[in-house]
């Protein structure tokens, strides 16, 4: 393990802990490191405390021989982050003649006199050494201390992203030169349940490389592949036997990998088929026409639809008859029907998706409960109308009612 | 400092390490306290490791009398945050009967048998106290050791949201709110932009108590006002004075208090008038229609809409003529005026909002560029169309446009 790197991540900014700002470096700089093999076992967040900030090094530097942190590096009396380190090392801060020169040089290109205060930002601690910023004042530092490799970065992403980039990945893969290419495959699961897969998996979860690994969903199944191996296509032919296993065993389920998402999938099927789409949504009121709209792109496939939420649209611009709507009510399997042809019929499209139920919390009866949905799929030769019957929240209702919709659309492309 | 809240939230799950998700939950569970006036002092993320995940809870119950932990609680071998907690303090973990019932009749409810691994989830650690999730299998529990506060929740949003308001929240407050009242109180604001807002308050948020802080917002601008004294009511009056003053600073540009939404607000306001509302949606794609179906109850003030995303859906059932789609373009003041007039007639509602655009990042011109937004309100007297140029990400464009749809609909009903 001595070799190995162990990078723990720190974002400082008490805008962070008040949850004013996402910390959203955190994920940027793991899923850069680990495309390049390199480990990230800790994620920490701090305020702008300077005693704070210097425990937090003393924490990440018994654990850690990697910490890089982001953010604290500006010229106001709040930016503590380089007088923390120097503290926690022991180390004096010096001005650095190359850093100030830097200043100068950036205000002067913009027309402007350097303020006093920004002076604060040509100071280095003692014996490290400066990471380039050319988008921004501050410039990074690189401070090796019994062990521990420091990286000090400005917080603003578009200084930091270019830094990390262009120093601290060469210089993690020139120390850690034996590095061990770290790859994740993600597969994407409809239709089935997370104990139903977590049952039929226990063979590969025991698994140490690759590893197996369910993630969170929410109406969707997803599990990870991950293996590291010497190389990145080393790694990449050990995960491809076990997810040819995962193909094997939930074949009829998988709808997409890695960043693939339902909406995404259905626009990539229907751009490649030349084929179009339309939806009618009561109880989700827009939802799925707006994860549908969330693709850029998706106006080549999507024609749009109907929010149907009152009875009296179900009937003028869906052409359900007012009597189906009376005999069977708004939610039922006939409506669906016709709302999933209507749209279709109405927009001209090669689908048409109808969507009515009972999100909740109100509304429900005994014969129709809260969190009953009846979703159509509808093309030129058939309809199919499937019934769900939820016990979660409104929100998870609607989230999961579209995506089931997607799904089954998904079918009858097959 | 003894009685005062400082918390600490740690995520648990190897994918946040590997950069494959964000770890949404720090930001969301920070701003929820914030508002509150409980203070988090530090954020950690770790791996699915019992030994790396009790170290964390070792560092935590030294320096934090709150630690908030998501994620880890799952019927796989790799949840395993409550193995660590009861390892941590040394207790063991025992079978709640009432866990248990309620995973009966989660799985019963859904027609199943519970699958044995589930199993799992109904332990408990001794002397912890179970927190309800109404949303999925996973309790929560609450337990208190040595000064420390333990809050376990689930790692998906929607199950761990609602725990964290109903249960942690008012928790929290019953054990650091009654020495000290710590209210807050928050005001929204659209129209206006942070940067003038800012400038000035510089006098207000220079105070101590009570304080004045700019909130993060997507298209609004938020101000959270807080304030601690002996009692609830003297907090209030601290409070009040500065309320004052922001209304009479900022008042045109106030739309709600607290938990106000612009979906709540406008669906509040409809409500009282007993109006109604119908929306034709371009370049938002039915993300208007969603939001405001988000809100409970919402059927009673909107009918539906129309997501008219390709042209030919303008016409058909929006009654937008051709020649102006010809002559003006689909993203143009007319047609935009044309769509909310169009829905308004067709669905008969009080008022009808049409928005036409280019979200990006394809499809722009030199005459209109992306972000070039028109929305149209209307109502049987009049309609308003207002030009909006956005220079941001798609999904914030689309997301800025709808609060600026239903905030000029607030200024209509004025």
């Amino acid at each position: 393990m001595a070799n190995r790197c162990q990078a723990e991540l720190i974002a400082v900014g008490s805008e962070i802990l008040l949850g004013q700002i996402n910390n959203s470096h955190a994920q940027f700089i793991s899923n850069e490191l680990a495309k390049n093999g390199l480990y990230v076992y800790h994620h920490g967040a701090v305020g702008d405390n300077e005693a704070r900030i210097r425990t937090a090094f003393e924490i990440a530097s018994r654990r850690s021989n990697v910490v890089i942190v982001t953010g604290g590096l500006g010229p106001t009396v709040d930016d503590l982050t380089k007088e923390a380190l120097a503290a926690f090392l022991n180390r004096p801060l010096v001005l650095s003649e190359a850093a100030l020169e830097h200043l100068m040089q950036y205000f002067a290109g913009r027309q402007r006199q350097m303020p006093e205060e920004n002076r604060k930002q040509a100071y280095c601690i003692e014996g490290g050494e400066l990471i380039p910023n050319e988008n921004g004042t501050a410039p990074g530092q690189y401070i090796y201390d019994k062990g521990v490799h420091f990286f000090l970065l400005p917080g603003p992403p578009l200084e930091m992203r270019p830094m990390l980039r262009n120093f601290v990945l060469p210089r993690l893969t020139e120390i850690f030169g034996d590095r061990q290419a770290l790859i994740s495959r993600v597969l994407h699961f409809c239709g089935i349940g997370e104990s139903d897969v977590d049952q039929q998996i226990q063979d590969l979860t025991a698994g140490e490389n690759p590893t197996v690994a369910p993630l969170a969903g929410e109406g969707e199944m997803l599990l990870r592949i991950t293996a590291t191996a010497d190389s990145e296509a080393s790694a990449r032919a050990k995960i491809a036997p076990v997810e040819a296993e995962l193909r094997r065993r939930f074949g009829p389920y998988l709808y997409g990998v890695d960043d693939d998402t339902l909406p995404s999938v259905v626009g990539r099927r229907l751009t490649e088929r030349q084929e179009t789409l339309s939806v009618a949504e009561s109880c989700t009121g827009g939802l799925l026409a707006s994860m549908l709209t969330d693709i850029p792109g998706s106006s080549g496939y999507f024609l749009g639809g109907v929010v149907a939420y009152d009875n009296r649209v179900k009937q003028g611009l869906l052409d359900v008859p007012a009597d189906v709507l009376e005999r069977d009510g708004a939610v039922s399997e006939a409506t669906a029907r016709l709302m999933a042809e209507g749209v279709r019929r109405r927009l001209s499209t090669t689908y048409g998706i109808g969507i009515t139920g009972i999100a909740g919390p109100g509304g429900g009866t005994k014969d129709k409960p809260v969190g009953l949905v009846y979703v159509g799929v509808a093309n030129e030769h058939q309809t199919q109308v499937y019934r769900l019957q939820y016990r979660v929240s409104r929100a998870q209702v609607r989230l999961r009612t579209c995506k089931q919709a997607l799904w089954r659309l998904l079918g009858m492309m097959d």
